[in-house]
């Protein structure tokens, strides 16, 4: 790439945090590398720039446009983290074009770990990251006292931001108010940025518009990871943060393309763990403005989406990187791990829709 | 326009359904036209060409796509059918380039209705109508005799597709197999097309994807209306079905946009009775490729949509008619009319996007 | 039974509407009756005079207690109306100590039948009836002035009481507010009392004890039928409603015993259509202090109850009817049949409790 | 209390773990003591000996039947532990008939809690706890080894029983398969005998009947505290359980009273830690079979207790205990204290029932 082009494309960035018209002539000549290669090898660089830019940008909020894979935690048989496997499946996922890493979200299965594992596992992945690359970490706990020292821990482990999922177990008391005293605390004490994690189907709580706003003005909160899959709160959102350069991550790889059309800048999707280069390039697609490419291929990932996800969960998200070159391996207990019948229907999804042989 | 652009504009919707490649040059250039009633009146125009081919065209189903307002049922002070003011609205709305009417769906009030109600005000409708629009008759019944008995009455007083709800009263009773037969036996029955209905808010059902994709293969089940607001759903459904022509239709205006880019072919939306225009506009936007008006236009929408959808119901929606040049009145009891308080949240949503002043 | 113990048992009755000091004495002396005959007889005999009792005494409420079967409605091989098969069911009730009958209640099936249908048959079970006992028809309808023609209708084809079902389908709609008007609305024009039913299993709506409590004090309005099987909240409502002896029924056999012992009269119970000389003696078990029988007999009959209304619904206890002796055939469609493995395991369960060999 | 009764009394208890035909005789003959100073010292008698009699009769099953508070955890105003009010509520607690403690259930905030603190309390109330009395510990955890292992530190902090929260965050894995396997894994490794805890409000998860009575058999499991309030699923438990001595505990006070009469022994009640001798009286009016006296406690403890539960959760149980006698005190965060309204309405209850004035 010339110099002059990758300079422009470097300020156009760096200006408005996505790409505005200028990039988008730049992006549009770019997609007439024919390629595949090429192609990856360019959003690649494109990813990695864009990675290192908001480090010098003090007063520019992080940029957090891009597919994070929220990763899984490979055990050996005792049940203890198996880091050879971790350290096999981070070296594949480093060669594609992520924006970052999500450890410790709903799929690393971290409401299983002690303080210790959660800390260890952020600092892990910290050493086996390639460069450039956010590292997002999943601080939540219960307690406030307990999200405020974990998020801190967190930070010190080596994290960039952290995703905090709402408190559920005493339903009736996670009413708004309490909701926005909890993060607005969390948000008060971090020396990291926060990001707001609303995922109903876990927690039974779906994290209103109303506080979602409220606390989207504090300067260290700066997005929400949403995995309702209700594209209208997703919008409703945007639109109602846009002064305050609120981001807003689609929470799985379902969504995702719709989500780019009203406003997301990215996702953090269970699904990119094991098809992360078909994640990033529907990001890409929706860039370049590909559409008809981004809407097919959205559609070919919805049903493996729902499979590792609502319908199997982590265990058939792992038994689907099992077959796909990574190492999934079993869940801890209580989660059980797919039975033949559902081992069947998920490896006949995934077939239909190409992902396997 | 000259003959020749008619003439091919008209084969271009005549094969496809939807707009080729030619069809978007000409498009284009049509969005060259800069006053606001030249692109109204081309859109009529359109609109207007697209209602007519099908009737010719035997072996191809009927094409859906486009903005349906599901209407509103004006009332008198003795809960009587107001006629009168329904004229008067249908006039408004035949001005607006609407694929068509859905009469007697959810917003019109169909279960504080009479059987003869039901009837007249879909003769009455067709009675009012623009030329060129499409008749959608909601003619769900909670048992499968009356409504095979409701769709055949609906055809014979003018429905051109009847939109069939789910029975939901023994919710437990109403498994996939039980949804099978009955959306079967309706549409083995009736002289006019069906279109499915799932709107889990009111039924507490939620048509599974298995079944839809079941009964798309049913050569008089040409569509599905889908009120429940899942993005991912609705893009499994359009993916899955996408061999007999199945049309998808967004079931509100909170998700129109990102809807269509999944694959949907129009909506029925609520909103669509008091903002009428701005819907089509929407739809225009995304056919016409000027996605940045359409993202914008997409998130004025939400909150207001959501205000006469989920949070005030027909009620909000009526009221929000009265305001904005419609009759809509009282809603028959047990729905109570907005308090005041309610009425000023209302108003001041609708004035925030520039609704109302 | 010697006339003296006969009056003294009128008067107590007539007196509390429920067995008191005196009453129970008798009813104590009564429970010497060794053989199951007479002891039926005596029941029997008990139930007559309790529903007699109150046609000539004005200002005392309708005595409510006791037990009624929903009963289901046989229909014919076209799904019409088996008067016929009614009669022979309709006998083999008279002779079970029955308070009375629910007459299209949820497991009539009422929401398959037009109003016609709904008229007729509450006039035919009127005169298929034994003396002495009250008919309640269910009149509810979604909107309120459909609910105050169809409770006058019902009153004049010879209805006791009508049970109103919560209307249901704008559930945003469905508030404590738009109840009160409805509720009061339908008792305020009706010339028969008024009992409120709340079923949240069909309705997806919980009617609040704060407006059951409210309502409570019409004078029209007598009592609840509430098949929720939230126990607590029956409790609530009794204690909160003891100043206008409004009277609460257990919708369900599944909680009656327990219910009676928070202060509930009695109840309707689907499984009384199959089992209805059980539920009596459960009545009768606890009236004569005869615990242990009652909590025994309670536990036989709750798995029974459980396949009849939550998991089979309607066609289960049709089914059920098949076997014991009455004419249950099939529900109207879309409601299916049992499919063979569903009746092995409703087979399955009657016999393990004895009521089937 | 002449020697023989008590004799005879004690044998009774030992025997059968319930009062057989012969203690209640004595129980009414007990009953006759009219003043309640020599009730209560009674009643007291009767809970010792029945705590002690089951540590020297090693092939009878731990006998839980009683009233146990689910204590709740008092914090300084740096939200630490304050075990100088802890010590204080003992002391008043101690001297009511409880059968013992549940420490770390729900209402003690265990989510709240680090490893060390949760362990810390369970040998703080060991070493405060009056003699005879029973220590039930929450040792719930999401993941079955972590649960393993704090079933077995909380053994040796001075547990007499452990109470297994079902693990809920997977909600879709949490099948009935999972939670078998889980919850016979902990009772295998535990030194103690496991109580299966259900909770849906907090958790989501339902414990199936099924799993239930499969887990049942296991020697290690003895019984069931369920919180649903569904007490059909109270009744079908006792009676599908009653060949293997499983014991069910009520999970409310709102329940308390009927769950008695399907054959629940106790309950584990929040409302305890403020009318804990309330509890306990209604215990004993059931066992005297003073039946309208328990019905009328019953009845006057439903909202209050709905109060303390659902309506206000733990910081409307704290603030009742304020007002009794007891130091509730602030809740950890997220969960916020009352505000002026709710405390108003939850003083307005609890004057209402007469239990403030």
């Amino acid at each position: 790439m010339p110099l002059p082009i990758f300079a422009a494309l470097q300020v156009t960035l760096c200006i408005c945090c996505r790409l505005d018209a200028f990039g988008c002539v730049i992006m549009m000549l770019m997609s007439r590398i024919s390629t595949t290669r090429n192609f990856k090898q360019l959003c690649n660089t494109i990813k990695c720039m864009s990675a290192v830019r908001y480090t010098h940008s003090h007063p520019v909020k992080m940029d957090l446009s891009g597919i994070y894979p929220p990763i899984t935690t490979p055990f050996d048989e005792s049940e203890n983290i198996d880091w050879i496997s971790l350290k096999s499946n981070m070296e594949k996922w480093n060669t594609i074009p992520f924006r970052g890493y999500v450890v410790q979200g709903s799929n690393g299965e971290y409401v299983y770990m002690t303080v210790k594992e959660r800390l260890e596992l952020v600092a892990g992945v910290k050493g086996m990251m390639a460069e450039g690359k956010l590292l997002i970490a999943g601080s939540g706990c219960e307690s406030t006292s307990a999200t405020v020292q974990m998020t801190k821990d967190m930070a010190d482990a080596g994290a960039d931001a952290a995703l905090v999922i709402t408190p559920s177990f005493y339903k009736s008391g996670m009413t708004d108010e309490a909701m926005f005293a909890h993060f607005t605390r969390v948000a008060d004490t971090s020396a990291i940025p926060i990001i707001l994690y609303s995922v109903p189907s876990n927690t039974g709580i779906d994290l209103s518009i109303d506080v979602i706003v409220r606390l989207s003005s504090h300067p260290n909160i700066i997005g929400l990871k949403d995995s309702g899959g209700d594209i209208s709160k997703l919008g409703a959102v945007v639109h109602k943060t846009q002064n305050n350069t609120f981001q807003v991550l689609a929470g799985s790889a379902s969504f995702l393309y719709p989500a780019y059309h009203i406003g997301c800048v990215g996702g953090v999707c269970a699904l990119a763990n094991v098809l992360g280069q078909e994640c990033c390039d529907l990001e890409l697609f929706f860039k370049l403005k590909r559409y008809d490419e981004a809407e097919k291929l959205q559609k070919k990932l919805i049903l493996p989406n729902l499979d590792v996800t609502r319908r199997f969960g982590v265990p058939g998200l792992k038994q689907a990187m099992d077959w796909l070159g990574y190492i999934g391996g079993a869940s801890r207990l209580p989660l059980l791990p797919l039975t033949q019948n559902q081992q069947d229907v998920l490896r006949k999804d995934f077939k239909k829709e190409g992902f396997l042989e």
